[in-house]
C-alpha cells in the first residue's frame, strides 16, 4: 500500500478538527432555493435569450472547440465576442480564454519573467497569486489598497519591468481599489496595472462597462484589464482587454492560452448574448447597488462597491451554522473560510441579485437579517 | 506613452524574423475543409446526440455554473459525469475541472510542495510543466521515456514525497510512455505517477478506456490519472481520476479547483453524452489506429500510439508552407513550431479521425502524401 493514503487521511483529520473540511453538494435542477451564493448577479445565466444562444451554438457548431485556438479552435463566434467585449468596455482589443484563471495566468506570465517585479495587493484572487508565482518574477505583496506602498515598491524597481496587480471590486470583501491613483503611479513608473474586473464587469459604471471604463481609463496605455464571462455574464470563460499589440503578444506568448482547448461554442455564444442583453438594458446593474445598499444597512456591514457583501463571523464553525440556517430559510449564501479569505476571517458572502423578483428579495433580506443576528452573538 | 508598446513591437519583429509569428484565424461554421488538426478524434463534438445533450443542458440548467463548484457550482450533472467517468476508466473516483490545464495544475500543486521532488519527463505538456513550477517543488527533468533515469532520480529523493509526471500518449510526437515500468518504479519508491491521458482516453485500450486501464493499472494505488473532456469526448474540461481520498484532497486543497467557476452545464452534459456514446460503440476507437497506421506508412513516419502523427519538417517556414498547401487541397493539419514542440523541431501534426467517411479519408491521405513529399525535399 501507499503512504499517500495515510497522508491524505491525516490532512483530512486536521481539516475536520479546524472546521475547514469541505464536501461537494450537487444541486438539483428544480431546487426551490433563492441562490445568493452565486455570481450570476444579473440572472443572465438563466435569461431565455442567453439559454437559447448557448443551445443554438451547441447545435450549430458542435459541443467543443476541438483544439487550441491557435490550431483550429477559434471560431467566428470567438471573434465576434472579442469584438463586442472590446467595444463594450471601450478597449482596443480583447482575447477570450476558457476560464478567468487562464486569463489571469496568461496576462501575468506573458508580461513578467524572472527579470521583472510584480507588486501585488494583499487581497488579490488566487489566480493572480498563482500567476505571479508562475511568472518567476520577484514578488512584493503590499498592504491592501495602499497606494503609497505601491509607489515605494515601484520606486525600488531599479529598471526592472514591473506589473501591479489589483481587482476593481475585490471578490470576497466587496470593496473597491483606488484605480485612478494606482494607474497614475503606474504611468509615472512605466509599470502596467493589471486590473481584474471579474466582479466589476456588468456591475460597475455606465451600463455595467466596469470600473476601468467608469474611471475614464478605457484607453489608458498602462492599464490591462482582465475579466470573467462566468459571473455577471452568466456563462463561462475569461478575457484580457487592452491594446491590439498586447493581444497579439498574448496569442504568441501566453502558455495557458496556447496550450488549452478553446472555449466551447455554447458558453462563447452565451457570453455574447448576455453582453447584448446588458447593452439593451443599461439600467439593470443599478438594481445590484440599490439592493446591496439596503441589505448592507440592515445587516450593519459596509456597503459593497459591487455585488458582494461580506459578513464576518466569529469562527468557521459559526459561519457554517449560519449558512445552514439561511438555507433552512430558503436562502443559499456563500460561506468562505480559510484558505478562501484574504484575512483569515471566516464569513458569509452574500451576493445581491438584480434579477430576483421583489417578493423573493424581501424574503431573503428578512431571513438573512434574522440568521445573522442569531449567529453573530452565538454561542 | 508606454515603453511596453516598443517592447511588444520588438518581440513581434523577432518572432517574424524567426518564422514564429502566429495569428488567430477564425473558422466559419460552414467551411468545407477536412479538419485533421483538431483532437476530436471520434467526431463526437458534432455527433447529434452530443450536440443535443449540450443544447438541452443549456436550456434546462442555464448557460453557466454560476460559482465555484465548492460554493453552488456543482450540479447533479457534474456528479453524474464524475460517476460515469470513474466507472468507465475503472478508477474509484473522478473530479471534473473547467479545463485539462486546471486538472493538471490541481493534481500537481495539491500533491507537491516546496518539500517535494517532481521527476518530469522532458516531453510533458505545458500544463504539467507549469503545474510543477507552481508547486514550488524541486524539479528534475529526465530524458524522454527514460525509466532508468526516473529510478535514479527517485533513489535520490531522500525521504521527500515524490511525483513522476508523464503522458500516456504524448501530445505532439504521438508516442507512448512505458507506463507499467514507470508505475513499478514509483511503487518501489512510494512515489505517485501522474499520467496525463489527454490523448489516451477514448483512443487507447478496451473501448477507449485509456492506457492506465489497458495496462491493468486502474486500481493501482500509485497511479493518478488526468484527462481532458475536450479531445476524444468532443466537449470541454478536464478530470482527475484516482482514489476517493485523492479526490477529497483535491476538493479541499487544489486552488485551481477551489477558485474557479465550475464547468458550464452544456459541456458537462456533452462530455457525459459522448462517454455514453463511446460505451455503446466500443469498436469506434479502433478506426483511429487502422487509419493512423495506413497514413504513417504512406508518409514514412513512425506509427502513433494514439491519434497523433508527427511529421518533422526542415524549418518553421517550410512547415507553414506545407500546412498552407494541405489546406489548399482541402485538408487542415496542425503546424507546430517552437515553443509548442518538445524538441525544437517544427512539424506537421496530423490527427487520424475515426468519424470521417471513407471518401474524405482517402482524399486526405492522397493530399497529405503529395504535400509532404513536395515539402520535405523543399527548397
Amino acid at each position: 500500500m501507499s503512504s499517500w493514503t495515510t497522508w491524505f487521511a491525516e490532512q483530512r483529520a486536521a481539516r475536520e478538527d479546524a472546521g475547514l473540511q469541505r464536501t461537494l453538494r450537487p444541486r438539483a435542477v428544480d431546487e426551490d432555493v433563492i441562490d445568493l451564493a452565486n455570481n450570476d448577479y444579473l440572472g443572465l445565466s438563466c435569461d431565455p435569450a442567453v439559454r437559447r444562444a448557448a443551445a443554438g451554438a451547441a447545435l450549430r457548431w458542435g459541443a467543443g472547440a476541438g483544439a487550441s485556438r491557435l490550431v483550429t479552435g477559434t471560431t467566428a463566434l470567438h471573434a465576434e465576442l472579442e469584438r463586442e467585449l472590446a467595444e463594450f468596455t471601450g478597449r482596443e482589443a480583447a482575447l477570450v480564454f476558457s476560464t478567468g484563471y487562464h486569463a489571469n495566468l496568461s496576462a501575468v506570465t506573458a508580461l513578467a519573467n524572472k527579470q521583472s517585479l510584480i507588486v501585488s495587493d494583499a487581497h488579490v484572487h488566487a489566480s493572480l497569486i498563482d500567476a505571479a508565482r508562475l511568472s518567476r518574477a520577484a514578488i512584493e505583496v503590499v498592504p491592501h489598497n495602499d497606494v503609497a506602498a505601491v509607489r515605494t515598491a515601484l520606486g525600488a524597481a531599479g529598471g526592472r519591468r514591473a506589473l501591479v496587480l489589483t481587482e476593481s471590486v475585490f471578490s470576497v470583501l466587496g470593496d473597491a481599489a483606488p484605480l485612478a491613483d494606482l494607474a497614475a503611479v503606474c504611468a509615472e513608473h512605466d509599470a502596467l496595472l493589471v486590473v481584474d474586473e471579474a466582479h466589476g464587469l456588468g456591475v460597475v459604471g455606465d451600463g455595467g462597462r466596469g470600473s476601468v471604463h467608469a474611471q475614464g481609463m478605457a484607453d489608458h496605455p498602462h492599464v490591462v484589464m482582465t475579466a470573467t464571462l462566468s459571473k455577471s455574464l452568466g456563462a463561462m470563460g475569461g478575457a484580457v482587454l487592452g491594446s491590439a499589440v498586447l493581444v497579439d503578444h498574448l496569442v504568441n506568448r501566453a502558455r495557458p492560452f496556447i496550450f488549452d482547448t478553446g472555449l466551447a461554442p455554447a458558453p462563447t455564444a452565451a457570453a455574447l448574448a448576455a453582453l447584448r442583453c446588458l447593452r439593451e438594458h443599461p439600467a439593470r446593474p443599478s438594481g445590484i447597488h440599490e439592493r446591496g445598499a439596503e441589505l448592507a444597512d440592515r445587516l450593519g456591514v459596509p456597503r459593497s462597491a459591487g455585488a458582494v457583501l461580506s459578513v464576518p463571523m466569529p469562527s468557521p464553525q459559526v459561519a457554517v451554522a449560519a449558512q445552514a440556517a439561511a438555507l433552512a430559510a430558503g436562502v443559499r449564501v456563500g460561506c468562505f473560510r480559510p484558505p478562501s479569505v484574504p484575512d483569515g476571517i471566516s464569513r458569509l458572502r452574500i451576493t445581491t441579485h438584480a434579477g430576483l423578483d421583489d417578493a423573493r428579495w424581501e424574503h431573503s433580506v428578512d431571513a438573512l437579517v434574522r440568521v445573522v443576528k442569531e449567529h453573530r452573538r452565538w454561542p
